[in-house]
């Protein structure tokens, strides 16, 4: 190897590690901060829904677990699951408002099949004394709500 | 300048050229999609609600025109409004349930005082039927909405 190959080769490794760090992604300085799966677009067939759940004053502890734990685990691993964000009146913790967004019809098909979906609906039916769904279009489709657990 | 010089200063252009390439940021290969301004987080005196507004069906589309202005100015332009996010019952659309944010109550007073909401309060005033707030907390306060306008 001659001595400019070699001075070559040497200057070309500072330069491509210098140029690389500079390049750094915000990604790799600051580790994810969820456990979220990629998401899937929302389609025309989309669902956007209110439910709205009466609890039963008694089960209403219990109820909160298995509600907090089908969202997590909803959002975290199904791409077509987009929001899953859970709220209780706060003059009537028994009231509880879920606002629901799949991507699809076959995303919420997949969802109400799942695994965990069918343990809390299981789990929680004799906790709950009234259940009424209602499908909702947004406003301005360009309003776009992102729907994360963070960790 | 020598042959060896030349060819080192030809090759140290390309590779950093080509390293650069690789390395660019997905921020400048897509300009950004919103305009929104850099948001507060959530503090313990924040509010979190359901504004639940029926309007007088003769109203309905100049409302929708209203409500869609003031969610897009107020979340582009108010590090204090986290979340507005309006839907209509899509079998009675006059129903109208907006989920708004506000990161604190001074962050909500500044809202309620800024000029775009009291141009939609005012304007809006004789068409609306009844409002009804209802204030919730998050089952889970790890569940994060992220709310945008895409342009």
């Amino acid at each position: 190897m001659t001595k400019s190959l070699k001075s070559f080769i040497y200057f070309a490794t500072v330069i491509i590690s210098l140029t690389a760090c500079s390049h750094k992604h915000p990604e790799t300085e600051q580790p994810p901060q969820n456990n979220m799966c990629e998401k899937l677009t929302l389609q025309a067939d989309g669902i956007v829904r209110l439910s709205k759940i009466q609890v039963n004053p008694e089960h209403l502890d219990e109820y909160m677990k298995y509600a907090m734990e089908v969202g997590t685990v909803s959002l975290e691993t199904e791409p077509g699951v987009l929001t899953m964000y859970a709220v209780a009146d706060k003059d009537n913790p028994c009231n509880i408002t879920i606002l629901e967004t799949y991507a699809s019809q076959v995303a919420y098909k997949k969802h109400i099949a799942s695994e965990h979906f069918r343990m809390y609906k299981q789990a929680t039916l004799h906790m709950v004394d009234s259940l009424l769904l209602t499908d909702v279009i947004p406003l301005n489709p360009d309003n776009i709500l992102t729907n994360t657990i963070k960790k």
